[in-house]
């Protein structure tokens, strides 16, 4: 059996939830014959660095692993000097210059690593540019994670669906939003009321606005028009508007007339809009879920529904990358 | 480019559906670096038998081609003469004895050939034992197609969810009864009411009972049984209640409550059966719509909405399974 080793960049909730599921599937791991072996978990003040592979129990309690292997080396140094298999980019992107993780990607590819990443700011900036550096050095960046937590849509496309043509992409990107406006329309409470209930139950930041201002679906569609509908376009090139002046009276004349208010990403006009979507829809749903709908040529429309966030749903996207890469 | 020689057994609507869209992505299949030749077109009454590649566009025709190129031979005999590299099985099937697909299957197989079809009875009836004598002579035996049509939910778990342990399967797989269910609560009508109007519309065949009696969506149940959840299980271990029963008021009364009435099989309980289904969850889909739920271990629930019939849609599921043994 071969052995996989993986550098982790970033330990927040998506770095721990992906080891924590590392640890509960180690055993059904090697039974398809896969050994991943985490050799380096790199966080903003240096890197815990081990070949033999990290206990990644010790590492999740911040235990005493992190004293013994540690080392002040950077991300970036630890890419370099250890060169592992994969590079497993986590950390929060900043939609500005996305950085940290666009310059931990580039490094990770230009060094022939395959990189595997839910960041989806470095990829709404230059997702071009990326693909074309890993095609370059023979190597994949994976990147299901960026779009739709769980649900698998970007491979479910293109190991099942390849010979469809996509006519358009129509998707509730943000689990976030969503959850206000069906609390929106549920209870009959402002947004503000609802953002508050989102924020009690952890669902939305302190700081709502990359969700309920449609930042993070854009990114999202960005990546999508680009991996699925071969559009070369960049986050700038969206049109966004956000869920900010939704008011319950808008809501209840909606649900009168027998539709819902969703905040639609629309891959194919590169747009972010509150918009109608007639209940019984299958994008109709409600809460913090996700849903994505393809429109093809011969398949007609899939939509496939799941949770867009949370630590352990989005290390299956990523563990679905990870097996891609090392098989 | 390798040339992958293929047999269509059964050119009802499923495989001009499927000649269809061969014809119609042609180029695109070109470009995969995929040649698909139809060598062999077998009906009830003898073959269409070509090794340079038969004319889809008269074949569909039924055309000029039928007369130069035919022969009395029978399915089972242009398998075993001509040995395509893949035999795709799309009669009827017959959920009694799964004749006469099950024979061509069993020969394919045992003749070292590749099986793509969209066939349930065969499966239903005997997939252990299929599954089996494919892996022994070292074929593949693709049934994307006999569930859910278009919804390519077998190859979703494979090939990106895999990772997941599946806690439980519900779907509404049949079109048919949903249809039916669906207008009897839009319109209030009774169900041999809403049965005629299915039929007028082509949605329901004259003898409707195979779809509202529960049998085609048991046939499912069997075969996601087998293959996603590894239960080794036979349509006569399926526990069967279909829709005839359902009255507008029973209707009624669930939607006052905020439910739907569905014909669910679940998978895990190996059971069909009317269930009452929230309003706006991703199950609660309306019109002759299909939907899987797949409750995972990791990834959370998932659900695949999607079109479970149709001839040009199920060749979308068929050309998925065809494109993978090709390459």
């Amino acid at each position: 059996m071969k052995t996989t080793r993986i550098a982790i960049i970033g330990f927040g909730v998506i770095g721990r939830g992906f080891a924590e599921v590392l640890l509960r599937k180690k055993k059904y791991l090697r039974e398809l014959g896969v050994d991943l072996r985490v050799v380096a978990i790199c966080e903003v003040d240096g890197s815990l660095v081990n070949e033999g592979g990290i206990n990644l129990e010790e590492a999740l309690k911040g235990g005493s692993g992190k004293k013994r292997d540690w080392t002040p080396l950077k991300a970036v140094d630890v890419i370099k000097k250890h060169k592992p298999d994969i590079v497993l980019e986590l950390t929060p992107g900043n939609i500005k210059n996305g950085e940290p993780g666009l310059g931990h990607i580039i490094t990770a590819l230009s060094n022939g690593i395959n990189v595997v990443t839910s960041n989806k700011a470095p990829l709404a900036l230059q997702f071009y540019e990326l693909m074309n550096l890993a095609r370059k050095n023979n190597v994949v960046l994976g990147f299901e994670a960026t779009v739709g937590g769980a649900m698998p849509v970007i491979n479910l496309y293109q190991s099942t669906l390849r010979i469809n043509r996509i006519r358009s992409i129509y998707g509730i990107l943000n689990g976030t939003s969503n959850f206000v406006l069906s609390k929106m329309e549920e209870e009959a409470i402002s947004l503000d009321d609802a953002v508050k209930e989102a924020q009690e139950l952890g669902i939305a930041e302190s700081n709502p606005g990359y969700d309920i201002d449609g930042i993070d679906t854009a990114a999202k569609v960005t990546i999508l028009a680009n991996s699925l509908m071969n559009k070369r376009v960049s986050f700038k090139d969206i049109k966004i508007k956000g869920i900010r002046e939704i008011t319950p009276k808008a809501i209840e004349l909606a649900r009168k007339h027998g539709y819902s208010i969703k905040l639609i990403g629309d891959i194919k006009n590169l747009e972010v809009s509150p918009r109608l979507v007639v209940k019984g829809d299958p994008l109709d749903v409600s809460g913090s879920l996700n849903a994505i709908m393809l429109d093809t040529d011969i398949a007609g429309e899939i939509t496939i529904v799941g949770r867009g966030a949370g630590a352990i749903e989005t290390a299956s996207s990523l563990l679905s990358d990870v097996l891609e890469i090392a098989r």
